[in-house]
C-alpha cells in the first residue's frame, strides 16, 4: 500500500478550492460571449463583473480598474510600459525592477533593454532601499517593479517605504503580488502601489487566470492585445469566463479563510525548519527578514536540488528547486545569485511551500523524507 | 410557461461540448504546474501535451509546431510581427490584411501602423486577388494576414490561390481560421498557409483558449509574452491546463463529428434562408460565393440591427447584430463597409449563425420571430 502523495509546492500552483470549482462548472454553462447582448450574452457577461467586483474589493480599488489578463506574465507585460504616469505626473521612460523579480517582470515588458536597469538585493533577498533611491535620482521618472513577496524565499519586500521613494523621484510603481495575495494582507492603497499584478492558480484559483489592478490616479495604460474592446478596451479578446469565475471565487473563499491559514501555515513553518536546521550545516535563506509563512527555501550540504526533487518525488513528497516558470530547464537561481549565494550552495536549494491543505503530518513525512536523503544524496 | 430559448449566435461562442466539460473536470484536478518535475506537475504536462497532440493532428503538422495561447487575439498578434521568414526566405518586414479581418488581425500586431496595408475586398466579401498581387509586387517580401472564413458573412476565402501569390512574392502567410475549425476542413498544407490561428470556443471548447499553429518551414516567430521558458520560448506563463484540455477534447469532438455537422447545418441555412427570402426587400449577403454552412448575414428592410437583435432577444432568440468582439459597442460593420454596402442597409444587418445542437424547429420559430419583427420594426 503506497502512502498518500505529499504537495509541498503550493508556490508553483495549488490545488482548486471547491468554491472555483463551483463556480467555473456553472461558468462553462454559461453559453454566450460577454460581449453578446442578448440573455446569454448577459449571463456570461455578469459572471465576469461579478468576479471583477470581489477582486477589487480583495486590494481595495474600483471594479473599472481591474483588467482581466491570462495570467501574472500577461499582466505583468501590460503594466511594465513607457508612458504610464501619475495623473498629475509625467510618463515614465525608464523602468526600474529588482534584480529579484519574476522572469516576467525581467524581460521588461514594452521598455527597450537599454531602458531597463536592475536594483541589487541584500544577501537576505531585501531591495537594497540606498541602492534603489540612487538610481531613481538618475534620470527622469521611472517605473519601478517590485514583487511583493519572492516566489523562491518568500522574502517580503518593503513596498511601502519603495514607494515613497519612487513617489518622491515622481515615478510610478508597479508590484506583483501573485505570490503575496492570499497569504498576507495585499491593499493598493496600504502599499502605496500604483498597479498590482494578481494570479489565481497560487491561490486556489485556475491557471491561465490573472488581473492587472491600479488605482485611479494611473494614467497611460495601454493595451498589449489589441482588436475587440473587451476590459474598457485595455485587454482585447473574448474574455476566459469560467477561468475568471474560478478566480473570483477562489480570491473571496481565500480573503475569508487568510487569517487562519496564515497563522496555521506559520506554526508549520516553524516546526518545519526547526526540524530542518537539526541537520548539520543547513542553510534557510533569508531567514532574518519577513517572509510569507508558507515558503521555506533550504539547502543542505553537499544535496543537489535537481537530484534532490527527484528522490522526494520518489518519497511521495513533491517540492521545487526554485520556481517553476522555466520549463523543464535545470539552471541556477537568479534569486540566489543576486543575493550573493555562492553557486555551490544555490545548486541545493529546495524550495518547501504550504497551503491550506498542509497538515503536521505532512511536514512530520517531509522531514523524514529530509533526514534519509540527506544521509544518501548530501556529501556529511 | 416560456419556450425554450434558441441560441443562433453560434459564431460569437458555441456551447461547451460534453468531451470538453469531461476533460476539463479531470484537468482542474491536476494540482501540479506543468513546468514543474514532480509527479503532480508531469500529470498537469500530459494533459497539454494531449491535447497539443489533437490540435497537430487536426491541422496537420507536428507537435512541436502547436502554441498555445489565451485565445485567437493573441494567437494573432503573437503571428502577427516583422522577422517572419519561410526556411530559405527573407525576413518580412510588412504587413497586408485583407480589410475584413478580425480587429485583431486589422490592429496589426507589432507591425508599426506605416507598414500595414489592406487589401480590399469584392462586393461578395472575397479578398480582390489582382489588388493582392499588385500589392504583393510592390517592396520587399510581406506577411500576408487573411481569415479562410469571415465572421459575420461566413464568406471562405481562396486561401490556396492567395498562398500562390504570396508564395511567389516571397512573403509569408498567416490564416485565422478561427471561424472555419471544425465547419470545414482545416490543413496547413492544403491551405498553403505558413502559420494559422485556433480558437476554442468556436468549436465546442471553453473560452479563453487557442492556438498558432506553423508549418516545419516558418521561422522567425518570437514570443510575445516573455518569461518563462513555457511553450517552447515561444509564450511564457503559467499554461490554462484545463481550457488547453478541453480545448483538445473539443477538437477532437468537432473532428469525428464535422462531416455529419456540416451537412446538417447546411440543410438548415438552406431552409433558413428561403424563409428569410420570402420577405420582400431582404438581402443575404456573400450569398453567390462559398460560404460557412453555418452562417448567415441577412438584412430586413428598414429593420435596425440593433433594436432587432434586442426584439428577437425577448422572443426568446438570441442573434447578433455582426461580430461580438467589441464589448457593447455599436458601430457599422467594417466587413460589410470594405464590401461597399451602404451605410443604410449594413444598419440593419443581422447575423444568425447555427451549430450542432440547432434543429429545425429552432429555424422555424426563428423564421416566425423574423416574420412578426418584419412587419414590427421594418418600414415596409
Amino acid at each position: 500500500m503506497s502512502r498518500e502523495r505529499i504537495y509541498l509546492d503550493w508556490n508553483a500552483t495549488t490545488p482548486l478550492r471547491p468554491e472555483a470549482r463551483a463556480a467555473m462548472a456553472l461558468a462553462l454553462d454559461a453559453i454566450g460571449n460577454p460581449s453578446s447582448v442578448h440573455e446569454e450574452g448577459r449571463a456570461a457577461r455578469s459572471l465576469v463583473e461579478e468576479a471583477r467586483a470581489t477582486v477589487a474589493k480583495a486590494v481595495g480599488t474600483q471594479t473599472r480598474n481591474v483588467v482581466f489578463t491570462s495570467g501574472g506574465t500577461e499582466a505583468n507585460a501590460l503594466a511594465l510600459a513607457p508612458g504610464l504616469h501619475q495623473h498629475a505626473g509625467a510618463p515614465v521612460k525608464r523602468l526600474i525592477v529588482s534584480a529579484i523579480e519574476h522572469p516576467s517582470v525581467l524581460a521588461g515588458g514594452r521598455f527597450s533593454p537599454g531602458a531597463i536597469a536592475q536594483a541589487p538585493v541584500t544577501q537576505q533577498g531585501v531591495v537594497d532601499l540606498d541602492a534603489l533611491q540612487s538610481m531613481l535620482s538618475d534620470d527622469g521618472p521611472a517605473l519601478v517593479s517590485v514583487m511583493l513577496a519572492n516566489n523562491e524565499t518568500g522574502a517580503i519586500q518593503p513596498i511601502a517605504d519603495i514607494a515613497a521613494l519612487v513617489r518622491s523621484a515622481g515615478g510610478v510603481l508597479h508590484v506583483d503580488a501573485i505570490q503575496a495575495l492570499g497569504k498576507i494582507p495585499v491593499d493598493l492603497s496600504a502599499l502605496g502601489a500604483d498597479c498590482i499584478t494578481l494570479a489565481a492558480h497560487k491561490l486556489g484559483g485556475p491557471k491561465g487566470v490573472g488581473a492587472l489592478v491600479f488605482t485611479d490616479e494611473l494614467q497611460g495604460l495601454n493595451a498589449a492585445l489589441r482588436g475587440g474592446g473587451q476590459e474598457q478596451g485595455r485587454r482585447a479578446g473574448t474574455e476566459n469566463v469560467a477561468g475568471i469565475a474560478g478566480f473570483g471565487a477562489a480570491l473571496k473563499a481565500a480573503m475569508m479563510s487568510m487569517p487562519d491559514d496564515a497563522k496555521r501555515m506559520g506554526l508549520l513553518q516553524r516546526r518545519l525548519e526547526a526540524g530542518l536546521r537539526a541537520g548539520r550545516g543547513v542553510v534557510i535563506f533569508a531567514d532574518s527578514v519577513p517572509r510569507l509563512p508558507n515558503t521555506t527555501l533550504v539547502a543542505g550540504p553537499g544535496m543537489k536540488a535537481e537530484t534532490a526533487v527527484i528522490a522526494f518525488d520518489l518519497e511521495g513528497v513533491a517540492v521545487s528547486s526554485g520556481s517553476a516558470c522555466s520549463s523543464g530547464k535545470v539552471q541556477p537561481s537568479h534569486v540566489l545569485a543576486a543575493m550573493g549565494i555562492p553557486a555551490s550552495l544555490a545548486a541545493g536549494a529546495l524550495r518547501l511551500s504550504t497551503g491550506w491543505q498542509t497538515s503536521e503530518a505532512d511536514i512530520d513525512r517531509t522531514l523524514e523524507a529530509w533526514r534519509k536523503l540527506s544521509g544518501v544524496l548530501g556529501r556529511e
